[in-house]
């Protein structure tokens, strides 16, 4: 039986993620439902796209992903289902899926059209979350295709996260996560890194960095990250604090 | 099979919740378990009473809500299960179930009596949630009737939701949530707003609120929330502490 | 089929648990996926150990216990699958899966080899939870034995929660936990108190506490927790900000 695995901005405090796994469950009960975080910072787009892709190659092949970060609910983003590798994305057309699409080559975009589903009298434009997407990626998962569900569009928002100033003896990048052991992830490649030791200017402080295999050695240190992102980590302490930085600050590196 | 939708105010941090899950499953091990919210505020019986209000229309049909929101665990009041409409709830009769259950018009109450069914030597009297409620409901997902497991009382206590006093250009109701987001959910009926723009007065400051269609505006808005109730929202901002409330205060409505 | 429980102290907001989790529904679609807690304290191996101490006498018997809190992960200790009662256990070798391992009597410890299973491959050092926990437990979930993924070493590091003091009129012992209504849960076993009234004294702040049989009582209480440790509780208060104490700290019972 096919999966849905959920990522979205709802934190797991109120009733909103229980009523799309209900409303996914009605429509198709066999389905296997997987969180993949509800911990997105609340509208971040870009911090949901990067837990995303971060996410994305250990989840099932054939699995639909439904990704709800939408702070344009209600207003006129495009709800969207892309098949993309081995993958089928729901939610709204605002970038969120762009960084995991990009990686999968060839895509298809549909635009979610519900009249003649019987969604479209229960909509109430503040939840399209549970009124729009969960009843979709139910209906795909118990064998509806996209064509019954909307039309193809051309195109879909897209989202780079990857953007790095590369100078003489410098790197400018961005921090994508601060993960909640306090360690900041960078959306620098771990294989620009050829230095042992560079400094590291954030906005508000800087400081020196040097390599290390593990989290485990003494004062900052720069890790590959277990996506292969260049991470800074505070061996038990919680390098975001020490440096004073948080997810979307722009980061220094420099070696000489 | 049936499902088990869980909701309680244990948080997830503590293995209380997962000792649940794991009574459920070794007693019926193809129940499915999906939880709606762990975290409704502390020994709040009327929070807890709307977030599953809230969530109650996309519950499956058929499904045991199991309910523990429980000030008076050790003491005299009673553990219960529900019948009404089409779910079967079991939790401490404390009024947590009644704003469902009052909408599914017909319902049948039993007090759970657990000698003889193996419980009763095992129970702490510290945590029924384990002890009691999640093997009830899962006897009952796997077969037992109310009437195995306790018999019939005649009533259940009630707890009343929707208390608004309206007068002449002017309504008083109360926050029954403050959600994640910020945005403060009333027990105002959105139907009973007919007016564009209100007055907000609440216990420690006022604002004005314009009705909008979404949360993208701009300033306080009044939005017709996903359960049709009115919100108070603050367009990216946090409403809640905007204007200063939380859950359970009072706040009035004035147009005139 | 065989459910996985898992243990961490990855918190849910990151994609990390999402991550294990998609890994085993990849090498095992039809496992079953309960989480016990991934709140555990971060670095906390003895938390983590009491936290599943706390919850095991309800796990599913049959059932494979993952659990990682693992601070040592990229450094020299081992990787460890455990058999001992009804469970197999995998994870780090710290001691987080003694006490446990304690009450069942005799066990089995296999030093994890994933030479030869096309996990060495993809090992990053920095996520071992993903890279090889995960797929090491879904293997064994689907069939594998202990000795296809490791071979036998002698022993498993040890972990002593249960060291108390016991003095003339005085116990010193350990607070394991607070739980998230500030429950102070000590090491203390229930029947090691015998006397209705008691000497709190933390390392900040002393009260009185009487015994109670349940959370509903005035002041501080005595309350023989849901599993049979003695519990410092305040009726619908903090008792873990009224002594000022956390999990670690050194407490003292005194009744003359």
């Amino acid at each position: 039986m096919t999966s849905v695995y959920l990522i979205t901005d709802f934190g797991i405090e109120d009733y909103y993620v229980g009523a799309m796994k209900g409303v996914i469950r009605t429509l198709c009960p066999k389905v296997n439902l997987i969180d993949i975080s509800h911990g997105v910072r609340k509208f971040n787009i870009k911090h949901g796209a990067f837990v995303l892709w971060q996410a994305h190659r250990w989840v099932e092949r054939g699995s639909i992903i439904l990704g709800v970060v939408d702070p344009g609910v209600g207003t006129a983003r495009d709800p969207i289902i892309v098949k993309a590798g081995p993958f089928t994305f729901v939610g709204p057309d605002n970038g969120l899926f762009w960084p995991v699409v990009q990686e999968m080559g060839e895509y298809e975009v549909f635009k979610i059209d519900i009249r003649g589903t019987g969604l479209a009298e229960r909509r109430t434009g503040t939840f399209d979350g549970r009124d729009v997407f969960a009843p979709v990626s139910a209906m795909l998962a118990c064998g509806k295709s996209p064509d019954d569900l909307g039309f193809k569009k051309r195109s879909m928002e897209v989202l780079d996260l990857w953007k790095v100033e590369e100078g003489d003896g410098y790197l400018r990048g961005e921090v994508l996560n601060v993960d909640s052991f306090g360690n900041v992830v960078t959306n620098v490649k771990w294989d620009m890194i050829d230095t042992e030791e560079i400094q590291v200017i954030a906005p508000h402080s800087w400081a020196r960095a040097v390599k290390s295999t593990h989290y485990g050695g003494k004062g900052l240190l720069m890790v590959r990250g277990s996506t292969n992102l260049l991470e800074l980590s505070l061996a038990r302490g919680n390098a975001s604090e020490f440096l004073g930085v948080d997810v979307g600050d722009r980061i220094e590196l420099r070696w000489r």
